[in-house]
């Protein structure tokens, strides 16, 4: 089988590197496409893709490029010229999955992309097979490493956001414009692309997103005054046709296995009827472990594996009263606005190192992304986190 | 497909209840082996394996009767039958599954056993998706839930070991006759059986086990008073033609993901060259969580899935210096006997409630095992743990 590999950068070379050490399984790499100025870097490089569409011999493109354009084009082409193509893009796969199916579907090739939720973590792989037995009524986890690792290591170092959101960057952790990772769109790509295959139908990119860019020391010394650690998981639950999918701030108990998953792995989790929870922890992000499950895809076209349902395309809709529970606001906004926003579900405040925690129950997910948006105009700094609930 | 399932008791009628649900994917139960007084109980159900046998349109045999005859008899002559055979019974597994897979092999038909490590965990599973590119070095983890449950309950009631395992019996987590689960065999059977797959290589039933019999709620505070809780893991590591297998107690520290597994859940953990650490979390035992284990094989027979590697036979043999470190002793043997068995280990002793606690550095586990064997001699209550390292 061979392969063409869209982008060299860490991803892609490590695809290399595995796919190099694996020889003897008969997969090799054809091509790569890279920009024109790389081109010495490597003899199989090239910098137009028509070659790679053009070469018949060429059964899979991977494309490791990253961003939407011009990868949404070249995976499109890829499916049209009748190639497999396996991805680890979760920014366009989140934006074009149901195109890229049907353009798949349409051509009779296969359109892969393991390595784009949870990095190594053989995630969508296990969902997959979970699918086979069970409807899926959740997943939660935690999906990025960049936030985990901040989140980790400001109560580590003891340190504030800035501080730890700049030692992520030198360590490589975090981009050099972080938005992405600490505001969770990232996030949202990762939730939108599994919950759609774990409901089996589309959960568009529309649900409520709050990041940590506001979070400080306080906030994380506050909740392990409460022997809770804070992290920024996404979460999906459905009852027969109706979904909710959000990603905030959550506030795990310091015994809860979400709380114990540090530095910069993730944490990745279904409950299906017969199963019961599962959870799958491993490197989210990382040359390796990324490359790894890239190639997975790329074994499973070779030994034609196909554990991928087909989407049944249920029609979904959203019902806000899915997620509720119990949520903190720190605000130096006047307890007056509280009052008046949060009526109804303001139960307590406490002062804590001179910030103020305002406690709400019995309120929705849904209506704290609302609230939280309307205080923002007041507040910009502003932070709030789910309390998680904690089973027997 | 058509499947015979012989015992209908907890898991095999799991089995039942699933692939009933699961119809429209043209699988069936065609036949239950039970005893003849159980015959009234389901209109499928014979007491005569040679039905099954000759049967042609049986395609697999489900074995979940649990022990090891007739079950070994039945397995063989179902292989010999040419129908494939799907077990959920480690202990047969443990004992015969060179012979088993050598059987299936010679007839042309599969033999799998998803079930019979970590229950409902898809473990075997990513353990062979992860063999497709990985070596792998390490496999350790949580393998059985009673023990699981009793160590987590005698610290969350505060109560000592024969309460929390009469609670056990009580709940059906733990057999009226205990011994397989706390003495380690049943985890024992079960690292067998993992540790061959993932080193490719023979991993006999000969290496150290210690379970958790002496265990007293002291051992248990006393490690909480270190902020460490106590597990019951299986571990082996290999070295390129080199392993260590044991069963050991074990002291995690309180915010490491296995001192999270709380219950009756498991935990299963890899480690690989190229894809890090992955860990499993679920369900180790139940009959619905165990059933679907059964079924995902199933499926996979059905859909002509085949992941499972054959075992590449290396020789491999026992070094009994890579899994070395801190142990700690808890005895009432008089301190000269340890001076004398543990010199150039014992580094400092500590008295706890009453019981005195002996700490050992850098002593392979192999030696633990062999001194605390010679201990038991004069102290049949000894009880010893390994102190977990923690990572970054």
């Amino acid at each position: 089988m061979k392969a063409a590999i869209l982008g060299y950068g860490t991803v892609g070379s490590g695809v290399g590197e595995i796919i190099g050490s694996l020889c003897a399984k008969g997969i090799e790499v054809a091509h790569i496409l890279e920009r024109t100025e790389n081109l010495h870097k490597h003899p199989l490089m090239c910098d137009d893709i028509n070659v790679i569409l053009n070469d018949e011999e060429v059964d899979v493109v991977v494309e490791t490029m990253g961003g939407i354009e011009p990868a949404h084009t070249f995976i499109m082409a890829a499916l049209n010229a009748k190639k497999h193509v396996v991805s680890a893009n979760k920014a366009v796969i989140a934006r074009y999955m149901e195109e890229f199916h049907a353009c798949a579907d349409a051509n009779g090739v296969r359109f892969l992309y393991e390595a784009s939720c949870g990095g190594g973590i053989p995630w969508l792989h296990n969902l997959y097979n979970a699918l086979r037995i069970d409807e899926i009524d959740e997943i939660h986890g935690i999906f990025n490493g960049t936030t985990n690792y901040i989140l980790d290591h400001m109560e580590k170092e003891q340190a504030q956001f800035d501080v730890i959101l700049a030692k992520a960057q030198q360590l490589g952790y975090a981009e050099s414009d972080p938005s992405a990772d600490i505001d969770g769109i990232d996030i949202q790509n990762k939730l939108r692309i599994s919950a759609t295959i774990a409901f089996q139908g589309n959960v568009p990119l529309t649900f409520p997103v709050f990041g940590i860019r506001n979070i400080n020391k306080t906030d994380i010394d506050y909740a392990a005054s409460l022997h809770k650690k804070i992290k920024l998981p996404a979460i999906a639950k459905r009852v027969d046709d109706r979904y909710y999918a959000a990603v905030e701030p959550t506030l795990y108990e310091e015994t809860q296995t979400e709380a114990s998953i540090s530095e910069n792995f993730n944490l990745t989790c279904l409950h299906g009827a017969t199963i019961g929870d599962l959870k799958f922890y491993g490197q989210g992000a990382g040359k390796l472990p990324t490359a790894n499950a890239v190639v997975q895809d790329i074994l499973d076209l070779h030994e034609n594996i196909d554990t991928q349902p087909k989407n049944q395309n249920k029609a979904l809709r959203v019902d806000t009263s899915l997620v509720c529970g119990t949520y903190i606001v720190r605000t130096d906004a006047p307890e007056a606005l509280i009052n008046e926003l949060f009526t109804d579900f303001y139960v307590k405040k406490e002062v804590f190192k001179d910030n103020t925690y305002y406690w709400m129950e019995h309120i929705s997910s849904y209506m704290m992304h609302q609230k939280v948006k309307e205080l923002c105009n007041t507040d910009g700094n502003v932070f709030f986190a789910q309390i998680a609930e904690v089973n027997a």
